[in-house]
């Protein structure tokens, strides 16, 4: 089927579709919980969204699940072109709004204009943590790192000379959102620092 | 925390979610875009629910887009347990139902009980394809092995011997569910075969 058969709409839509394959091989700090390997965007954006399923209960305030999944879905695309940033190089972080701007530019405007609109608007949402449901998801965004770091006995935390002051710094917005999911994380900090895993 | 501190529920939260980590590392037959190795269910999965973000005006029915993007996130978590049953494996088809059922007693098990006859309700109701979410789901679930198939020139069908016929077969219920997204599959088939990556 050429290009013209098919219609200029449907083609950009495989066109994103096709180019996103590559977040599978963004690679994040974190390992899987079985230590085996690093994870990927792609995995990392799966687990959360199912987290998001299950967890919604625990939300302060409540959801539009399905904007959630949504934002959850798509909140990591932009590392295709910029790169995932690790939460703790603070070097990275100061020109990351910039190169992931630019990302979004190009990967979202690869869609038919309303649907990279709304993408990039999705996006932004998640950035700014200003609604219910980008908080959550920003919230579980941090929650499952935080989990796998534990279980894999601070693996991405000592890789890095991570400490628990910018452990909590860089998490404690997760109590805006949903309070019990951060006496939970609070508590694998705590125990992180008991059993070695991630020094004072 | 100790669990009682959590709570039971909550605990039976975080078990589930714990354990799905195991997806990430049940790879599937087909081949990422760039041919470097198998994607795994995780990465599959994620892939799939953005694209029905996208392509959902395909849909011949309107559709609860949330129900359907939670549908396919959860949709292969029974192959934790079951493994990944290739679609053209006739002699693994023949026990899949069996096996996959008792994988999503055990999995989906591990959530508190509303939660677990929640998931496993969706997983049934994916399996069956007579809602118009399920029918869009397995569809999105079909093309996009499809698409990546003939992106690697058929890596996945020649190592298996698959032919034409076979992926007809296999993929012809994409047209009751998303007749456009059929005849672009189509498209896909016909051209596969003159290229010489499917057997006529």
């Amino acid at each position: 089927m050429s290009a013209a058969e098919l219609g200029e709409r449907f083609q950009k839509q495989l066109d994103f579709i096709i180019e996103i394959d590559r977040a599978k091989q963004i690679l994040r700090r974190t390992l899987l919980t079985d230590g085996s390997r690093r994870e990927n965007d792609a995995e990392h954006s799966w687990h959360i969204a199912v987290m998001a399923m299950i967890l919604q209960e625990h939300a302060a305030d409540s959801l539009d699940l399905s904007r959630t999944l949504q934002m959850l879905l798509i909140h990591d695309i932009v590392e295709i072109d910029a790169g995932d940033t690790f939460s703790y190089d603070e070097k990275a972080q100061a020109d990351k709004a910039e190169r992931e701007a630019k990302a979004a530019d190009r990967l979202f405007g690869l869609l038919p204009e309303d649907q990279g609109r709304r993408l990039r608007e999705l996006w932004e949402e998640f950035e700014a943590r200003r609604t219910p449901e980008a908080r959550f998801a920003a919230a579980l965004d941090r929650l499952q790192p935080l989990m796998h770091n534990y279980i894999t006995q601070g693996a991405a935390w000592r890789a890095h000379g991570v400490t628990k002051r910018q452990v909590i710094e860089r998490n404690r917005h997760i109590a805006e959102s949903a309070p019990s999911l951060w006496a939970y994380a609070s508590s694998l900090i705590e125990d992180a620092v008991q059993k070695g895993y991630l020094p004072e």
